[in-house]
């Protein structure tokens, strides 16, 4: 069986190393004799290259050869690669792709061209790099209604938090490290303004609740108005923040979105992810919660990935895989902040005694966070929507600082 | 497409329930127009149940309708369980087990079973309850070659060790409030003996390696022997005690297998599991190290599994999953007293200062752990065998109170 690879990035060139590496257990693994990668498609120079031969600049190298039957894309980005990928299910070759931005914005399109040209579009690489979640939430939960999925999505930012929590730096300083070591690019912002992690709950979302959710549905704030006071005020209260990418399916139907720093307790399983390792928390009626945990990023666990789901295409040449999801009504999801929430409140103060007393008369049971920080107040509250809490803080008349959402896992 | 069910116990009613409550999607995800329950088999009586007209005491009820082509078997043991699921398969009956026993000691035969009959038998609620676990090793990590596998693969002696961590109980206390609460059974042998790990770790290794292993292969060691203070130790060094099941494969080809408590240090994602929560630790060359967590027991998350299991046979009628394992050589499971590894060691003294100096001048780097008792000594040594450390202790006529393995995750 012969594979074509387009994009010779991080991505793309782990794949093709990974399956000469493990070229015999793959082969074994698919039910094929032989499974070769035959075209590589980059725009830039390989010719001196070891695989030189395979490389190519045009796309219908790989189009117009019946003997490729499944298309890697690993390009990212919406142009060329929705083209390309079009193009190809429709010429009856299956893809695989590890491009959150493609099956974030044009999953739906691209399944539904997959199923009418009876081929697979297989996305495993495209939320928690090597970690496996798409096919267990599509196979392994089967037998569950989804209630919810969250996760630590994006490796970037949970390293400058980790960095934060662990060493006590500030943001910008975290950054810079992140930087350094090539964990965060030039222009971070995609990763620490969220944008990164939405895209990976719309598809996460998509898959579990059986409607497509776009990025511009979900309610995005980045990490970067995480102060120190923060990370310190939530090690008083016992856990950490974490970047949370979250979607949860309504007794309505409908369903809320959201990515937003969020403080969880310590001993739960995602509050011990750290560095640029991600998880993604399931809960379905029937098994409760799980959580997967790995590698979020990454050339070769990446490259896992993106192979597994090329073994699955050569597995089901004469079947579809059986993923998909519905397009969605226009009101499908809502406004989380009409969502009722404990909430982390960090506002400033000029008469710190009088503002406890009465932020405790406004609040039942609040959780007043202490600290030798007298020209501020932290508090965390019981289970309430964030504009009515906006507008008793409002009414105290009280300057807040931050405020995060408080998780119950 | 019709279904039975054999055992209806806690697990199989679960599976009962669940098909009947998610039947809509369920179906949907099997690709079929409807998926029923025809027979449940079951010695008990229960003709006053809803579903009386079900239930039937005679095996060939089911062993001869043609119109049943999945068959749940959920009975536990081995008699009568491997005849009925051997007779089954010989059929033309796909079997989906939640049985651990059954796979540990038969699986390589049933296996072959299922091909030869061109037929599925499928197991993953055999390990970790309902943790997706197979399925991912056999597909999402298919690219890999798998290095080691361990977990904490049994729920019961995790809910004994949470209560010896968390509330400072000793053993016996413990185990009489986890057979109180329902966790462990009145004779809680194969759970805190380890048996139950060890056959659980026998499937993973199985199916990651790709040779069976015997439950008698896995050197196995319960949690009897975990006294309050090699906790309290432990917690000194920066970590816990868990039960791990453990394979790895070796530079020869060769594996080891083991059960038995080790410490671990806080901040690992094993760590952080409690109660009678499971975790599974899966390590590609690829992908890294990738951590499965959630129920490892009970009705609901079982039966989640189990369902999976049954919608992929349904999925499947025409076609076999890839799944399976080669019968190994005699010589295949090697002992792991000859594996290094570093070691906690906790032996009485009568002098403690002078056995404190000789320790360190006997073990490079040994780290002593510090207590008040100065009738005994713990400490942490580098990379040795076991043997060779039990060798050394004995030089200095100590009296070995434990000796644990130190896991480096």
């Amino acid at each position: 069986m012969q594979v074509a690879v387009m994009g010779f990035g991080t991505v793309g060139s782990g794949v093709v190393e990974l399956i000469l590496k493990n070229k015999k257990s793959i082969e074994e693994r698919c039910g094929q004799k032989s499974l070769d990668v035959k075209h590589i498609l980059d725009i830039r120079d390989f010719s001196s290259h070891q695989l030189a031969n395979l490389f190519t600049k045009d796309f219908n190298d790989i189009l117009n050869d019946k003997d490729v039957e499944i298309v890697v894309e690993t390009m990212g980005g919406l142009n060329p690669a929705f083209d390309f990928v079009s193009k190809c299910l429709e010429a009856g070759k299956s893809v695989v792709t590890s491009n959150k931005e493609l099956v974030a914005a044009k999953g739906y399109e691209l399944l539904e061209l997959a199923k009418k040209n009876n081929v697979n579009f297989l996305f495993e690489a495209s939320v928690g790099g090597g970690i496996p979640i798409i096919r267990p939430i599509n196979q392994c939960l089967a037998a569950n209604e989804f209630l919810e999925v969250a996760g630590i999505l994006n490796g970037t930012t949970n390293f400058i938090l980790t960095k934060m929590i662990d060493d006590g730096m500030d943001f910008d300083e975290a950054l810079k490290i992140a930087q350094a070591n090539g964990y965060a690019e030039r222009d971070p912002s995609a990763d620490i303004l969220g944008h990164d992690a939405a895209r990976k709950i719309c598809i996460l979302a998509s898959l579990c609740f059986g409607k497509h959710v776009y990025p511009d549905e979900v309610q995005t704030e980045g990490i970067t108005n995480i102060a120190s006071q923060d990370v310190e005020y939530a090690k008083v209260w016992g856990g950490v923040i974490k970047l949370i990418g979250r979607a949860k399916k309504l007794s309505s139907g409908k369903i809320s979105a959201t990515v937003g720093p969020c403080l969880i307790k310590n001993g739960c399983q995602l509050a011990s992810v750290s560095d640029v390792f991600n998880a993604i928390l399931v809960r379905g009626d029937a098994v409760g919660d799980t959580v997967f945990y790995g590698r979020g990023a990454g050339k070769f666990p990446t490259a896992s990935a993106v192979v597994a789901d090329v073994i699955d295409c050569a597995k089901h040449t004469d079947k579809r895989k059986l993923i998909g999801w519905d397009d969605a009504e226009n009101d499908y999801v809502i406004n989380p902040f009409e969502q009722s929430s404990s909430l982390y409140i960090r506002a400033a103060v000029t008469d710190y005694n009088m503002v406890a007393e009465k932020v405790k008369a406004l609040f039942n049971d609040v959780q007043i966070l202490e600290s030798d920080n007298k020209n501020e107040i932290a508090f965390v509250t019981p289970l309430m929507c964030e504009k009515d809490a906006r507008t008793k803080i409002e009414s105290l008349g009280l300057e807040i600082k931050n405020i995060l959402r408080v998780l119950d896992y």
